[in-house]
């Protein structure tokens, strides 16, 4: 019973709710743990082998806890160790780039795509090579910018602030001179400022969130439920820190509240494929 | 001899250089071992046991090693974790707070002292409280606020830019609002907005790192050095990870190279004080 299926969905840490809203309004019967390594956030600015093993630790938590599924709802663990956590998780893997990179191919008009992201995915260029690859036509170009700013405002909740605007402006320049004409949110953070950007720059915005969870939907062969949930959507939280302002980032990430939440550390997992 | 001393400096991440700095400005002729966090950094939107867990960590590699001292070089730990890294480390520590208080009374004229640092150090209130048990004088008023964005701009070197003068006079507002005239920059990433806080509003700047140098120099009852170092100084750098702009941030904070630089791990450190 497609029902009863259990989703593992993890994220470096509050992030990654951006991507489960989506997943429960797409699929809104499944089963989801939702793994935030709220002790070890952020990963963006971190190097590929530290975020590979922390990436590790949290496949093995859901794989121990015997999920049918782990969707990577972090961009910059996508970008960088989708490999080991495939290796770990032993289930079938849906990572943030491919889903939004099809998107993006699909949306563009002049073929010219921007991407923006933390630190760690822009450098890793997954999104430019997998971007490259998918495309059928000659001439793609693909322009790429770090923006490790905006994961701290979007959690500080500053999303209309001047300073914002400012700091998206400025991040964004290089893209517009390059004139593309669509933009990834290469990082689960960035779906929150979808106004600001929108503001800033007329573009077909990316959220890799949706697409991926639309790609979720696409494999288990689960048609748009036409019965609307009668209860609270079946989600279990782990994390490894709770701070005293967990709950109402998560919920500007999330939409409603995120209970039950329990505690538990993933520093002792060592995954026996690494 | 004191020339041998051995001092252990531990942050967060690279944020204690800023510290670091100034010891080895004040006593340039010890030898310093520092550790930085930076797998796991930053502390500041965590919770209180997730950081005094972290923090003892660090303090028992530094006992591991046989300093002799052990300087916080973080607010955020010397706020919320003290007494933890006292029992780890059985060797005399200095931390941020009890330095930068006596300079901040010292400095006040209108007895109205503001406090900024990361929302865990401002939400432990170790600042205030200290403020008021140190003071000896009637009516002594004290006005915190988190500033967890400045964090991340210091660390992206965006030290002169229109956002960063925008966030800083919102932070600021309401504690000149409250017409302090004396600010304690409680993070150690602060003092590189030194510049912008200036032009923001004409306030005594207290840098604890400074002023925990000088307590540092005053405990072990070194004079201030004649003789200018001829060599580069005596430090080892520990960090957890090394991320691809670690040297150009690290350079920043501490005005030179941070080498020779060695990565350690720390997860599996549990101190049996705890």
């Amino acid at each position: 019973m497609s029902e009863r299926l259990r989703i593992g969905v993890f994220d470096s840490g509050i992030g990654g709710l951006s991507v489960l809203r989506h997943l429960v309004a797409v699929l809104p019967h499944l089963h989801y743990l939702y793994v935030g390594d709220t002790a070890r956030v952020p990963y963006g600015n971190k190097s590929a082998d530290t975020i590979a093993l922390y990436a590790a630790q949290s496949a093995a938590f859901l794989r121990n806890r015997g999920v049918d599924m782990v969707v990577v709802a972090c961009n910059t663990v996508s970008a960088t160790s989708l490999p080991v956590v495939e290796a770990v998780a032993q289930v079938p893997v849906v990572g943030m780039i491919e889903p939004a990179v099809r998107a993006a191919l699909e949306a563009t008009r002049t073929n010219r795509i921007g991407v923006i992201g933390t630190r760690a995915t822009i450098e890793s260029q997954a999104y430019e090579l997998a971007l490259y690859a998918h495309s059928r036509r000659e001439g793609l170009a693909v322009f790429s910018h770090a923006c490790p700013l905006l994961v701290a405002l979007a959690e500080e909740g500053w999303l209309a602030h001047p300073a914002t605007y400012a700091i998206v402006e400025e991040y964004l320049r290089p893209l517009l001179e390059a004139a593309v004409d669509t933009l990834v949110l290469g990082c689960t953070h960035f779906p929150l400022l979808a106004e600001v950007f929108e503001q800033v720059a007329p573009l077909h915005l990316i959220d890799p969130g949706y697409w991926a969870a639309r790609q979720v939907q696409q494999i288990l062969g689960i048609p748009n439920s036409e019965h609307p949930l009668r209860h609270a959507p079946h989600i279990e939280y782990f994390v490894t820190d709770i701070s005293s302002n967990f709950a109402a980032v998560a919920r500007q990430f999330l939409g409603f509240e995120a209970y039950p939440l329990h505690r538990i550390t993933l520093d002792h997992l060592v995954p026996s494929t690494l």
